[in-house]
């Protein structure tokens, strides 16, 4: 078989780093919320001593009885333990469902099934149970199909496919694990059953080549010494996704982690997985060296380890204490919650919460007017099909009619494929509908690469900000709604600046003559952070953009601003420096009063003054009160 | 055993409201994303015409061979489908989870256990699989555990004990369910097998009573019709934590939905269940009437109609359709997601993003320099073990000590026994350590009400909104961090005001005695919102607080001010009403520059006007800015 269609997603060659050699991880032996619960658990189960051991081989039975672990391991790598962490003992029947695995990765699911089946047999582990039919092993959980899945695994030569083997675990444990001498040579010496069970399988051609080769590869694999920590680690690496959480290594795909754990749950725990699916509701396994693994996928490894077993040959205390801590924890992986499907962390229009960019007054009516058809959703969580479903009924319940449309993912979690396709749809039928669509996805979370800037694909954008996306949309809103008379907001000319147009025709000419007219270029300075008073400037045409840099020295832009406002007021009148960097967005013309001139006029002409304060201050105020009032009811807040 | 041990949720005497006879429900025939994928799937698996019609009795033989229906209900009750929603067919085993369910509900798990077991048996359905010690047929979902589960429904007299079967599985579908008599009394005359189960069973001391009525009650249960669509919102009822979706009705109880979830987990295809778990990954249950249902928890319910059969006794295009939609959907049950345990959605301190209070420098220094000492978590998603776990880590890894906790629990989903108790823990750990804690939990997830106003309560508070208990939280940093000479915020006179303090004198004098002074009690408005220009108030003692009611009629904290603070400003120079309801938050003292005065001023004493605007500009535009900044910055934007 070697040679014949190798699917690897476990290079032979990778060596784990040797910083992991000794490697004993970070558990928090004690303290703290978490692991007192641990504590608590542990002391429960430690009282019972019924079991007994296991004594096939006098190696197993040479144990220290009452040695107990628990240790929990999440699947973002924090690990919490109680009791006997660092016990060495022979991993058994828990290698099952990782050599399964590396069959899996080197043959490919589909070659496996036809040599082990994955049906529950409702009989006890070292029952042959072969499909009378097929003769497969009924499934890889039992020793007949270990063993047949141990003859999958792919290599040069016997030494090599135990290597891999081993370098497996290995990276699913996040350390080298070694192989337990003593008890491999006492298996081996006395594993008669095991060694008939691999002559059966090569006569029915399950097994295709040295059946003493195969049944000793998994005495060997049975044999290999772990601790507890171990197994909750190799857990976690199962509960994320394949990946070890510790050492951020893949130990395998995540199609596969999928068909591991849904082996394991039918299967895992021989002829009692029904009781333990009921009361304990995690995919499991067990040993008889005393181990339990067990696992809550995307969330949490669990392994126990006490020796003393029961007639299932599971540990005792072991299958106490994974019952308690899921009924505890609230573990069990059929537990239903409220809010699984909820996709919507907040929905609400650009009339609600507009942009940051300053409009005159023509156009924020318009956009009053207007801007219910413009709508913004938030998206939160993991975008699997229910989420996807939520959103996509949220947008196409829209009562009314929607011009345009932003949806901020980036507070998404996972995204499903089911869930980009269904996206990519309702982006198709709105475009079909007339609406147009900006995505706020900086990580192409969707697979669409921030877009170029051609304001007309029909597909809409994608932007890496929800406050520029927003504005995208307004811009679509004004196109639209616009009343027929009303241009675009033009260029104005100084006396038609709002801070003088309406003043007294001589306060205005007395005003206009101490203002100088000033041009920049696109993305040139205004005014640097930390300037000192540098005048009052009136922007007559163009854009002007404020930024700062917080103290992650990410740089945020603060507020756009339009022909007809104003800026540099504050630094004028409580003769402080700028707060912010002032760049011009576009080409902009501003009309600038001086700071010499504009103090000359408190005596010159107070009265033109004042009126000119006033109406700065009035505009100023109006917007601070806007800004507040984004903040006290923004709906994300 | 009638009258005994009875823990019943289900009360026999409810009746479903009569609208829900003939009750078709919203299914949405077409159009829309997730219709369309409904659509594919079934047009996919329409061409598969393989199988055959269940034929040991003449009825189920009648159907139309052709008939295919797919219905998918979400568990907040949207309805999609494609094809026959509205094909009446017979229930068949399909019923087995659902009396299983009442029997369950009548006699409580443990009563249940000792007559059923719940392990697969890796059988055909038909096979007696009784427990070769205890007697006990090896799970509900075989004929023999359906039969004794039939057996243990509980009721005055045979009809009753009917009638509480159908009502219990009309509760489910939403609608009431009504008998096929012809398929019933076909299966009675005919069911010679089952009627030996019920002898056998009687025999071994499973079934208690007569068991010929046991075995009639389960060939009525068999025989109630149902849609495609009933079975969909019955799956979606179980999805639901046991709640109809559409009705809003509980049929039944939370733990039992897990129980019986768990069994069909296991055992609900027969002996393709270690196939159907690996493939499909839906708790599940099929019937020989050509019906399938399956069950995401917390998600979806799926249901498929067409009649012709494989070998196991299941749907053809039900397998096939239920294997696409989970591979389509991404809906297999042990789909590992990568954001599951994150529970943290923003983290920051108070110096980061202070209250909406507007303090004195003083003040603002002691909290741009201790504000990291409180710190702020908001949280979102369930809070199950997994979610509670990264919640108190975060909190417990904070570098440094932690004085003041604000955990703003709004956003979160359910929450769990286990993370309630966590986060009691949390709180005592922290109190221990001198930290305070502000639960922001109106709707008292973890089961404490908003307390009362005592701020000594060493446990901490909680408050209905994040402002407040933000400024709890700041209160306590000042408390201990105020240098020793500086007093709390004390009453000021009008030469100290800010807006006078650093004028010439007699500027300042010139100024003073144009202001009126004046005194409110708590509670007292001040200012309505839409008052005409009311004069320019500076606040001398107190607090004055801002509010205002958005569109959805909700009233809003805009911002509270205190002494040294001013307000009126806005109206006064742009001459235009009050924009918010001011209120004396606490006993107020202010100076007042009534409009009048205000407007003389400019004739009277122009210079002094101007300094006085200046210093009411400046500190008015630097508010601005730090309102801007917070938007722009906020961690939650």
């Amino acid at each position: 078989m070697p040679g014949t269609n190798v699917t690897c997603d476990i290079a032979a060659d990778v060596r784990l780093p040797t910083r992991y050699a000794g490697y004993s991880g970070p558990v928090v032996p004690s303290g703290g919320v978490v692991a007192r619960i641990l504590e608590e658990v542990y002391e429960l189960c430690r009282s019972d001593t019924s079991g007994t051991l296991a004594d096939y081989i006098p190696e197993l039975a040479a144990v220290q009885p009452d040695s107990f672990g628990i240790c929990l391991a999440t699947a973002d790598g924090r690990v919490y333990g109680s009791g006997d962490l660092d016990t060495a003992f022979t991993i058994q029947s828990i290698s099952k469902p990782f050599t399964y695995a590396l069959a899996l990765a080197d043959r490919g699911p589909a070659a496996v099934a036809e040599r082990i089946d994955v049906e529950p047999s409702g009989e006890p582990f070292f029952e042959i149970s072969l499909d009378p039919t097929t003769q497969r092993p009924r499934n890889p959980m039992i020793n007949a199909g270990a063993i047949a899945a141990a003859a999958l695994v792919d290599g040069a030569d016997a030494a090599d496919r135990f290597a891999r083997i081993r370098r497996s675990y290995s990276r699913f444990a996040g350390r080298q694990l070694s192989m337990n001498e003593a008890v491999y040579a006492s298996e081996s010496r006395t594993g008669y059953r095991n060694r008939a069970i691999a002559y059966l399988l090569r006569g029915a051609g399950i097994v295709d080549g040295d059946p003493d080769e195969a049944v000793d590869r998994y005495f060997r694999q049975c044999s290999i010494d772990v601790t507890v920590r171990d197994l909750a680690v190799m857990a976690a690496t199962l509960a994320n996704n394949g990946t070890n959480p510790l050492t951020r290594e893949r130990a395998l795909s995540r199609p596969l982690v999928e068909q591991v754990l849904s082996v394991m749950t039918t299967c895992g725990m021989y002829d009692s997985a029904g009781d333990w699916v009921t009361t304990v509701g995690l995919p499991a396994k067990s040993g008889v060296g005393g181990g339990i693994l067990a696992v809550l996928p995307g969330q949490i490894g669990i392994a126990v380890y006490s020796p003393r077993l029961d007639a299932h040959g599971s540990s005792v205390r072991g299958v106490k204490a994974c019952r308690e801590l899921s009924n505890r924890l609230g573990l069990h992986f059929l537990h239903v919650t409220r809010a699984a499907h909820t996709a919507i962390r907040a929905a609400y229009s650009v009339a609600e919460a507009p942009s940051r960019l300053r409009r005159d007054a023509d156009e924020m009516e318009v956009l009053h007017e207007f801007g219910d058809l413009a709508r913004i959703f938030e998206l939160h969580g993991d975008l699997l099909f229910a989420g996807a479903e939520s959103a996509v009924r949220a947008v196409e319940d829209t009562p009314g009619r929607l011009e345009a449309l932003v949806l901020d993912l980036r507070e998404v979690g996972d995204v499903s494929p089911v869930a980009i396709r269904m996206l990519d749809d309702l982006e198709a039928e709105l475009a079909a509908a007339g609406c147009r669509v900006a995505l706020v996805d900086p990580d192409a979370k969707l697979g669409h690469l921030v877009s170029s800037l051609d304001p007309k694909d029909p597909r809409g954008r994608v932007f890496i900000d929800r406050d520029s996306a927003t504005e995208w949309c307004e811009e679509i809103i004004l196109d639209r709604h616009r009343p027929p008379g009303q241009a675009c907001p033009a260029a104005l000319s100084l006396d038609e600046h709002p801070a003088l147009a309406d003043l007294p025709d001589d306060e205005r000419a007395r005003l206009a003559k101490e203002f100088e007219t000033r041009t920049l270029a696109r993305g040139e300075l205004i005014v640097a952070r930390d300037s000192p008073r540098s005048g009052l400037f009136l922007i007559l045409d163009g854009r002007v953009r404020f930024t700062f840099t917080d103290r992650d020295n990410r740089r945020h832009r603060l507020i756009t601003l339009t022909p007809g406002l104003s800026f540099g007021e504050t630094s004028m009148l409580a003769n402080v420096p700028f707060a912010n960097d002032v760049h011009a967005e576009t080409t902009v013309r501003l009309a600038v009063l001086s700071p010499d001139r504009f103090d000359a006029l408190t005596a010159q002409a107070p009265e033109a003054k004042l009126a000119l304060l006033q109406r700065l201050a009035a505009t100023a105020y109006t917007q601070a009160d806007a800004a507040l009032r984004s903040v006290a009811t923004h709906p994300s807040l």
